[in-house]
């Protein structure tokens, strides 16, 4: 089972939310897709990322198509039910990872040859490679192999990734059809190009595809271009398929992706920050190993209500941090998580209620 | 406040149950108190340490002087105000983390003096300072300052180990008079020499403590060894005061200790054996790295109702593990406390119902 349907728009802007539903229940959009590589979130069981409210996840083919194997989760039930987490799940194709973890990647008209960065095995992902890998591993959605391009690189380079992740789209395409328990998604590339975006967009919609992923942004670019192509890619998808803005972002790249029309980001930034020490609040961001907080009995965020604000003070969770505690992780990943899930849900109620430019401005004030 | 009552006793044998009363709660014995080192147990925010059910935990002074100092926990209200924990908690004297961790470390009359392992600083722990460190962290029970006795030692160095650990503990009382809040142990040492033991004890009593630790065991003698010394020790102490086995130990170390009429533990195992894949389970231990439970659908134990084994199968704990998760931490720390203090609560319901001696066979050969 697969739907999307917009549910209520912001009157100016493109922001609008919706209700995806799929085989493993719904999610009220737009939504936050904490990013739980190798099937876990990082540091947090699935108690705990369910009771932050967070309605899906994202998992990466590249981790789990190494190890543990995606013939073993198969084996084992499927990602669900080899994980735990019982809500939808999206896997992402695995070509981002390949670029940025294995070594010795040679891209073909055939598909990427890498090494594994963990024992140096070698391996080709194909189009059709990746549609196997993630049948296997049973995410509800699941998306086409892509190339990322870098930036900065030139037109010429540009428009030949853009090119090839439309033939790959098709090859995908051609091999995998969408069932109750699956869909497919395609990857809008096209670099910092809008010409490129609007074709390689265009191009998707003409293959057909459920929903489309826009990739390859958030690379070192310039806000503002990311911005512009976000609108571009959005300008030039379908208005009813659901829009999936890969690997963003900060607090303020979501809020500029929202107002844009995107229905779920995934990302790293909330769960990593969180690991290195660097907390979001309502007053902006923190860095809990700070001197300044060695006696500070104010928690966190005063505004947060997760388990981390309520229970602990920074000079505890600076206490954890410094001393090299396990928990640190645990305490300030929950809280990194309850504060972007957070924002997800102000985001969907402004937009029911037409204030999202009002929330939009007032957050963006705070957070810079 | 601190009063301690024995509620029940096994018809044969020194088993017993009891309950300890604090300022911040009760404890029903035989307990295990999880080690939380720097006002931590590693892995676990306080949230899941109670839900497990742990009754009181013990911090080390040792690392909570040293980092976050002693002082500061003072200032942000003491341990209980600054960690979170609200429950009884244990800190102990030092004197055994200054002979496991400080290099340079040096003993005389007036105490020991050592260097920080964490910025190589100078200190001196007095049985004096030892009484203001472990006032100003304010946990509920505190303990003298004591020389940990390393095995094998020859009887002329067990003696005057020992011995002084009887004139420390004298200064600690002299120093510390019991409030409602803080209650003073000793802790009996005396090596492997039964004489010795004995001597130590009835010194201890004749300067009058509330209760008394056990100390300087498990510490690599055999495990016989180990059960006469506590036999002898306990023998020498009153009836009616609190017996607390040091640093104790592996499942049949506890029914062995309880058998002899100890009243709680603590022990770093079950949490640093779960931080090494090592797992207790109702059919022996097991180490969740084997290849072998890489697509095994089981649960960890089948008769284990903690979030581990409730929501997760081997081949995920595998996976976690070996992917190097921080998730594996903390779920492997769940379960092996949770099989921790489901055992004591098992042995706890079966002295009030005098089948303590058969839960220790059954145990004991399902154990080994």
């Amino acid at each position: 089972m697969f739907r999307f349907s917009v549910t209520a728009r912001e009157e100016r802007g493109a922001a609008r939310t919706g209700l995806l539903e799929t085989a493993h229940g719904r999610v009220e959009t737009p939504a936050f897709f904490p990013v739980g590589t190798r099937a876990a979130v990082k540091g947090l069981p699935w108690s705990m990322v369910r009771e932050l409210g967070a309605q899906a996840v994202l998992n990466n083919t590249y981790h789990l198509y190494l190890r543990p194997g995606s013939g073993l989760v198969r084996e084992l039930g499927g990602l669900h039910r080899f994980s735990g987490w019982d809500r939808p799940i999206v896997t992402d194709s695995g070509g981002y990872q390949v670029f940025s973890l294995a070594p010795l990647r040679k891209i073909s008209e055939e598909g990427i040859t890498f090494q594994s960065h963990i024992d140096g095995s070698r391996h080709l992902l194909t189009p059709e490679r990746v549609m196997e890998i993630q049948q296997e591993l049973g995410a509800d959605i699941i998306l086409a192999l892509d190339e990322c391009i870098p930036w900065p690189s030139d037109e010429a380079h540009t428009r030949k990734g853009t090119e090839l992740t439309t033939r790959w789209a098709a090859r995908c395409r051609a091999h995998f059809t969408d069932t109750a328990e699956q869909t497919l998604f395609a990857i809008v590339q096209g670099g910092m190009s809008p010409g490129l975006r609007t074709w390689s967009a265009h191009s998707l919609v003409d293959i057909g595809f459920a929903g489309y992923a826009i990739g390859g942004l958030s690379v070192g670019e310039p806000k503002e271009l990311m911005a512009e192509m976000v609108e571009v890619s959005v300008a030039a998808l379908p208005d009813e398929a659901p829009r999936h803005l890969m690997g963003v972002g900060s607090p303020v790249d979501i809020l500029e992706g929202v107002d844009r029309g995107i229905d779920w980001f995934d990302c790293a930034f909330p769960t990593r920050n969180a690991r290195n020490g660097s907390l979001y609040t309502s007053q902006g961001k923190i860095n809990i190993k700070n001197e300044r907080w060695k006696d500070d009995p104010r928690p966190l965020d005063p505004e947060c209500s997760c388990p981390a604000c309520r229970e602990y003070s920074r000079a505890y969770l600076r206490h954890l941090y410094v001393s090299g505690e396990i928990g640190a992780a645990v305490l300030n990943t929950l809280h990194n998580l309850a504060f972007y899930l957070d924002m997800m849900r102000k985001i969907r109620h402004s937009i029911a209620s037409c204030g999202f430019a009002t929330l939009k401005a007032e957050l963006l004030e705070r957070l810079s």
